[in-house]
């Protein structure tokens, strides 16, 4: 049977770090999956956008799958990203992913052109039937370009292994809906690091982020006063941390990642063409926010 | 000095009734608003939007006002709605309604041409400095059609008497954003019914709802369990009401709780045009909305 | 029977001048209105948009009325507008617009509460059957707060005097959908200035537009250079002039005429506030605008 | 020197089909390519959105760039989509297809991540320093995902091989503000259907269309009737087809061109997934509205 309560906490999403000839540089890789895990993560999800994986190829995505299955070498759980553009190419990279020991997918419907409902429902179900692995259906429609409602979501979880559920909108209403409709057995995983705070109080069961490279400590203090009950304490460790969250998702988790990791003084690679470091005010900006939470 | 904390808790919003020649029904205003104090709201707004403000004549307005006040005698506070067009207009109801003793006036920058920060500053400078009550900043651009930023909401607060911000955008970030630009310090109100409960989470003071007309009780709970930092019973009695919040935001609050009142049984009177009674569909889903509640 | 060819061409929209103490000065008003009817105006439609209808009371609406109807003393055909939030309101003044000589009246269904395709039909038709003057329905959601869809406007031309729609979205895609819907037969007008040149492509039978106080010559060349079929000139004139158009768009009419209108040396008055004069910036742009036409 | 004044006129897309096994059907692409080619277009592009870039493997996608270089076999041009997520894949896409024999290349800046406007400007110039061909740049963030201001593409345009522009908004305004930004001399494309007519009314030189698959005749009747300025014959053609061209952009170009083909008795094979055949009722409407041009 498909275990369903794998993931909760905080899940933390690595970079894919490159080296000065635009590579992916995976003994860098494993060693910024390992401060993760190290710092508390209760998951770890590779490939996932922070992750930069619609721009590997497939011998890259199997590599990095391979090195973060490695890494954690079962400490916590791990998710890892498979969508693909195609159906074949999910599939390809699913099944991958379970022979080399993953926990659980998350697959996105990425779209060039809009699919229906029904096409995206044919998707997860062709791919679904292809692991036995339990999927978390993520919904991203600032990246993936589709906009899952919550009855469409609602009917994937009709497929046996899709038992998860991620919400990136960034809208609060849409996942007090989410969980409206999908009952309160339903896992719901929270993706957009503003919503922190309102997502745990709508019943989220964990906080998929990047943000975890960069402010550990913070993150884990928002979820251990939430989880004890104490608002007043949950609230002021949010606003502390609220503005980084904002800077991360507006300039783009991956760019962002990347440069803050490099000001705390930590080897965080180059990026792939055609992301560009942080401009110089942004850089200079991220420092100084950066700055007030040490 | 002008009293900041007036208001926190439940601010009820009343309708405004009318008979069946759609004039103002100012014997049934006095009634439904009894019911509301005697509910245990924590403040009373009249001729706010579910008051149908703009519907009304100058007259009307200042016999609606009159009404409220005389009818809650100062057991609670009353905010009196004085938004108006133009600048004139609004200055002189809210003069109006100073004199006739309320205890602040919430103004919404209506709009018909969009109108640019400083014409909106300009505008509630000039009917600030005409009274001394404490003034409510209001933003809604879904009835106003203009929305005013965070950082404008921060300039209109350097003017003495704007001592409240009520948000109505309906977007949970938007509000944690205006919680980190104005600090601790000032109070913010959230005007979005199915933000409810991440609101409160927020650090709002108060939730300014017309749903007390409907479901006065659950929304008492909603905002003792709060109080007393009960999480789960929160986020329980919220999911309990979300569908009823939901509902009368999606079909418009004056339609909405004046067929809810007349499904529970209770006198509303008659609408003015062009609004016109729920559908029949509606109305049917609306019994079933309740009819689960009770 | 309802003439439904009054209006083709350039419909002009005066705006509604004031003095020094925000009073309608109607004088000014009505040197204003003969400067369009003198410039070669097709037709004349006070107390628009650009007329600040919203912001006046029910005396001041009269008294525009009845100003314009006399001023042009039937050279070309007056449309008034009669739009109120209520329903009561528009019948009232589209009353007294028949009376006093108007050749028809134009309806935006303004809105505070968003109305269901029903009501808005109650509300055409209740006004509709109040008066024996053509209707011309208006459809505006940037200014109005509703926006009609084709087929509610398909619909509204049931009621025998709606004949005319303008179509004000800006979205030429819309008009395009709107004249298939609609059929050829049907008069539709265009009411955003940088379509003008789509929009007579389209098959608009007019173009509705208060650039006509400031550039008549270049408005009445590209009608001329489109009557007979000269793309070339039609394209050429009316690049000339799509800055301007889509500055005082951006700006709003009212505020921009006013400018433009004392940048040419032509006495325009005050505005009423909220509306306050053009900023620095943007008078000297305009001045900049304007000076390239001359 | 950079030939800038290739294209003209109307632009045609092959669909990219595929056989039962969703593997790339290189001799059907062939004769579907001959049919654009003798049915009167003036320029072929495989490997836009309609011929499915995005969910080509890169052999794939030379196979197709091959084979469309051959057929068409310089009876007119040949303009090359190779866009790509990373800057280093369409490097290699476009070196081969100008060795390939390409005449020109169309570059859709894709995102997963939204890019900054630097980072779009360099993904251009290190793509356009790889090659000699002329290269047009191509807006469309309804599949690309970003969406470049007139702005940015006028700055774009100061890479020299960057000799031409697609504009695939929708938005009639922003192509004449496009055209306002870049001048009389350079060339702009329009890549929206329903547009066709006001966009040679804008002044595009050319009309970038997958419904040329389906009603070549409707297309080239519109852009003759243009090109005699006979506005009323390019209206009624243009309203003639506008059903269609609507139709296919609703329900996506390739899903919607392989029905419409196969209901004409056109062999055009099988789609690959996650894209399905049009459902059972839109295939009748495409029926229909077909059946209605015949």
């Amino acid at each position: 049977m498909i275990q369903t309560n794998l993931f909760k906490g905080i899940i933390a999403y690595p970079i894919t770090p490159f080296d000065a000839q635009e590579k992916v540089d995976i003994p860098l890789f494993k060693t910024l999956t390992e401060r993760l895990v190290q710092s508390g993560a209760h998951g770890i999800a590779p490939l996932g956008s922070t992750g930069v994986l619609p721009y590997l190829t497939e011998e890259e995505k199997e590599a990095v799958t391979t090195a973060a299955i490695q890494q954690v070498a079962k400490r916590i759980p791990v998710l890892v990203g498979v969508s693909h553009l195609t159906t074949a190419g999910a599939i390809r990279h699913a099944r991958f992913a379970e022979k080399a020991g993953a926990d659980a997918v998350m697959i996105l419907p990425m779209s060039y052109w809009k699919l229906t409902e029904d096409e995206i429902f044919h998707h997860y179900e062709k791919i679904a039937s292809n692991i036995s692995l339990p999927i978390m259906a993520y919904n991203n429609p600032a990246t993936g370009g589709i906009d899952m409602s919550p009855a469409l979501l609602k009917r994937l979880l009709q497929i046996p292994n899709i038992t998860m559920v991620k919400e990136s909108t960034g809208d609060i209403q849409r996942m007090f809906t989410l969980r409206k409709e999908l009952g309160e057995e339903v896992a719901f995983y929270n993706g957009s690091n503003p919503l922190a705070l309102a997502a745990f109080t709508a019943g989220a069961r964990g906080w998929c982020t990047a943000a975890y490279n960069l402010i550990p400590g913070l993150n884990n203090r928002l979820y251990a006063a939430f989880s004890r009950q104490d608002m007043a304490a949950a609230r002021d460790v949010f606003y502390q941390q609220l503005e980084l969250l904002q800077f991360i998702v507006a300039k783009g988790l991956p760019v962002a990642i990347q440069a803050g990791l490099k000001i705390q003084g930590i080897e965080s690679g180059y990026l792939r063409s055609p992301l560009q470091p942080l401009s110089a005010d942004d850089h200079q900006k991220l420092e100084e926010i950066l700055g007030k939470l040490n």
